[in-house]
């Protein structure tokens, strides 16, 4: 093996092992670009070496995407694989493993017809649903992790050579991820206890609100009733403990979707279904975004926030603290996966359920009223920054310094 | 766009006009290995330009399957995606159309343990049942086609390097399905009206048999009640006209399960799920094999007959002429889609219920009556050849000459 084979089998092996600890007799679902092929059949070996009995992988071409959005008639674009997502369900009903390899150009779809674009997503949304609130809801064990694609890299590296930049991706990927390092599932176990100690102290404070402030940032955020942070691996409903994300750096937990107020601003860009969004300005009002702008990709940012109700108030909220690794590496990633572990941030949509205690043996009305978001979308966009300042705001009003220019004040 | 990239356009084309027929509005489904890429990315251009709404490619990758069965637990080969084939009849019933590209490592599963083999191959026909009956029964438009891959290629010409392999079997693709003619369309539209003029002579004469004799064949096939001999084009229960193989020379109808009787034996090899099957030799009796024997491939066609009752009983009978234009290529495919059209064959396992008059309408005690066999499977295999006589037997008993060394009497 090459030393890059190496590093991709350790990758592989890391996914398999720490990210979804597959378990005897699991199937497991793969999405995954064309690009990432190689990657796909070294973490199909690890998972049969694992006991997987079926391993079933959906490859996505971005070009194909391209063909519809050139050539399919314009009543295409409320059409979605609703059939597909239903037998993702009843696979995950069933209790498979699902693994989601990201990977996408991130301005693959910038310039198309808007009114196109929304709706291809909100029909794709909306066929998701099911599928989604199984994975959103942790009922399976699931894992989204990166593979660098051309597209994707020169996105990140535009000065260099395709071949230069894929490799300045990988070795990025496999720093973040601590594939590089020599016990890689060693060094997952020491990270989660890290990010238990410190959601533990978080879950002990049972803070009313957040407050931010910073440049152009003036906001109160507050929590969900008996809201639960969480951050690192967890254990699905069906008992197996696995990392939803690798990387991740953050710890997380439910605003409450009626008691957010004040202004906000993005501080890195994001990729939302193709299209790049920068520079996001925000004003909430009794939890939902009543203003809005952004320098880049406005439309498919206020698409986004239009989608439903639930799509214009916060589903989450998460600290990172600015000198994570991720940040440390000073690549802007263009991917939320890498971007949101460097740089607090929030998430517009849909709720976690495990972010609310007992969350699910409550009924949607039980949590409606707590304070958690319903939406068809969930979509991160980074806050963070050496300016921001975070506190902790307790049941009696007083306030507790938890980030002082972007690093853990506790 | 090169020569070959023109004629692979043009192949494109005529797949999605004359072999899909796709409909305006209309979802398509295709299932390909990943060599086809390039081939795929142009039929879903073609499939969006003819008004699909929504085309979903599902790649097979042969470097997975053989990781399965390398590394999978014994208990993984009873596993199937049923959620995927539920999810695939779901998009079938709501009216998507769906195309098989064929292209596979003819002998990719040989040498792997036989019963891992048969249990996978059964779990997977039984999973797959729902989505199949829906296309053999003929309720959406299908075709099947097939890509030039490197190892099938290899397996073609063994004696030539891989890149002139492949070329070579593009050329005979092309040129086996019409597509390096100047108007494919055109050549296709000729070419069924002349295999409508045939199977409108067959199905006047209303046969009780046929008669089968030649070098180790000596064979009585009773023909269903009310059969209805098919070939070229036709139009599916949603009401659109396609043809579902390209290339296609055969004219076809269906066998009475139980009116078989005496010795045939094959004349070239058949892949089937990965194992080549060579030199079958089979004594019928009331319908059903009672004696065989294989020179290669003998364990996969035991385990094949040995699926279900039916999979021992004939589904379809096939004429062929031995001048047909494969197999005056003097090329072994090694691939069901092309050998099948160089010579008359037969197929044990599930008969269409389109070779049955008013079929669709009748409950399946009716067709099982008139002599229609049910089955998981479905496999032809070829007996045709320059030695083979063919006499249709009137329902007086007496015989008309149908074929004589290999060629049509009629």
């Amino acid at each position: 093996m090459t030393p890059h084979e190496t590093l991709l089998d350790s990758y592989a092996r890391l996914t398999v092992r720490t990210g979804l600890n597959i378990q005897k007799g699991q199937q497991l679902l793969i999405t995954a670009p064309l690009d990432a092929v190689p990657l796909v059949r070294r973490i199909t070996d690890h998972a049969y070496r694992a006991g997987a009995s079926l391993v079933t992988t959906f490859y996505a071409d971005d070009n194909a995407t391209l063909s519809r959005f050139a050539h399919a008639p314009d009543e295409a674009f409320d059409t979605a694989p609703g059939w597909l997502f239903n037998g993702m369900a009843e696979a995950f009903r069933s209790g498979a493993a699902r693994l989601a390899i990201a990977g996408e150009d991130p301005a693959l779809l910038a310039g198309q017809d808007p009114n196109k674009l929304a709706r291809a997503n909100k029909a794709r949304s909306k066929a998701y649903r099911p599928a989604l609130e199984l994975i959103t809801g942790f009922f399976i064990n699931w894992c989204v992790i990166a593979a660098a694609t051309p597209a994707w890299a020169k996105s990140v590296f535009p000065g260099l050579p395709e071949h230069e930049a894929i490799d300045r991706l990988w070795r990025a990927i496999f720093a973040c991820t601590k594939a590089d390092q020599p016990d890689p599932v060693a060094a997952w176990e020491k990270h989660n206890t890290e990010l238990a100690r410190r959601t533990g102290f978080l879950n002990q404070q049972r803070y009313r609100a957040l407050r931010y402030s910073g440049p152009g940032v003036d906001l109160m955020l507050g929590l969900a009733d008996d809201h639960i942070w969480k951050g690192g691996g967890g254990k699905s409903l069906n008992g197996v403990f696995c990392n939803v994300n690798i990387p991740t750096e953050e710890v997380f937990t439910a605003p409450h979707k009626d008691r957010v107020d004040g202004t906000l601003r993005s501080t890195k860009p994001l990729s939302y279904q193709g299209s790049l969004i920068d520079g996001i300005r925000v004003r909430f009002a009794g939890g939902r975004i009543v203003e809005m702008s952004a320098e880049k990709g406005e439309d498919a940012f206020r698409n986004l926030i239009n989608t439903d109700e639930g799509a214009a108030r916060l589903g989450e909220v998460a600290l990172v603290p600015h000198s994570s690794p991720i940040s440390a590496s000073g690549i802007i990633f263009n991917n939320t996966l890498f971007d949101e572990n460097a740089a607090s941030h929030v998430a517009v949509g849909q709720s976690y359920t495990e972010n609310i205690r007992d969350g699910s043996n409550r009924t949607q009305d039980e949590l409606t009223a707590m304070g958690a978001n319903t939406s068809l979308v969930h979509v991160d966009w980074m806050v963070g920054s050496g300016e921001l300042d975070i506190d902790g705001i307790l049941q009696d009003g007083s306030a507790q310094a938890l980030m002082r220019q972007g690093e853990w004040a506790i």
